[in-house]
């Protein structure tokens, strides 16, 4: 269980801004954000890019690439956190894409997750998941990886 | 408690889909729309405008309205539902604004909310709530009543 308590309580003590794009989490990552009382000193917002051209669209991301690799994508991932930095405005850009289930999509087997970061020193990481179950534990894995994935960032920053 | 399944059943079968812009909810709609398995078939996505001049930026709200009412506002809402209808492409808009608490915020008191809905047909409401409770109380609520004012909407369509 991430403490977004104190990820939200670290921001705080920087100064520090977040903001994310999300496919398959669909604003749950945002909305798990917005859990803790005070998040409006650290949470800019976030772009719920859940149709692949709302990705291009909303968050910047390169149409070329997304035509060549498709959605569900480690350069796809980054370039959506790079996009939620700076379409919000703030110093920390998230991101999730990947495939819930139940099914695969377009030969992607569920369960596969990207989860990416963007910082303000040029910060650039991703990670990819493989997680076996239901929709929701897919989901809530996205979540939990990209807020640990700051919080690391923030406390090495 | 809102039938979400049986709500995206219904844009299925129209064919038409749905984007939100939300504030105080903070990505808690879309979220809640992806819980069901299909939903890719009528969710576009959403902008999470946390930041108030992310409603402008983001959502294309007038920022003189945002200046002169505040984002707490019946027309704020209607704009919000307007812009993600725009912005994201989709045949229906809905948007959230309020007070989640546990404090006012500039004058209003926790526990107000707006709730909005733009349609494909100029279909355009607004409805006012004010919820007793616990953050989560009221953006549950808030998130209710969207869904809620859709479902109807779509119905009567």
């Amino acid at each position: 269980m991430i403490d977004v308590k104190g990820l939200v309580g670290r921001l705080v003590e920087r100064g520090q801004t977040v903001a994310a794009a999300e496919s398959l989490t669909g604003g749950l990552l945002t909305a798990t954000l917005v859990t803790v009382p005070g998040v409006s000193r650290v949470l800019r917002g976030g772009l719920v890019v859940y149709a692949t051209d709302l990705k291009h669209s909303l968050a910047g991301v390169d149409a070329g690439l997304l035509a060549e690799r498709g959605p569900v994508d480690p350069d796809v991932a980054l370039a959506l956190a790079r996009g939620a930095r700076e379409r919000c405005g703030a110093d920390w850009g998230l991101s999730t894409t990947g495939v819930a289930g139940p099914g695969p999509q377009d030969g992607v087997p569920a369960g596969t997750v990207y989860v990416a970061l963007a910082g303000p020193q040029g910060q650039a990481e991703v990670r990819e998941l493989h997680i076996d179950g239901e929709r929701q534990r897919v989901r809530d894995a996205a979540v939990a990886t990209a807020l640990s994935l700051l919080d690391t960032a923030v406390i090495d920053s």
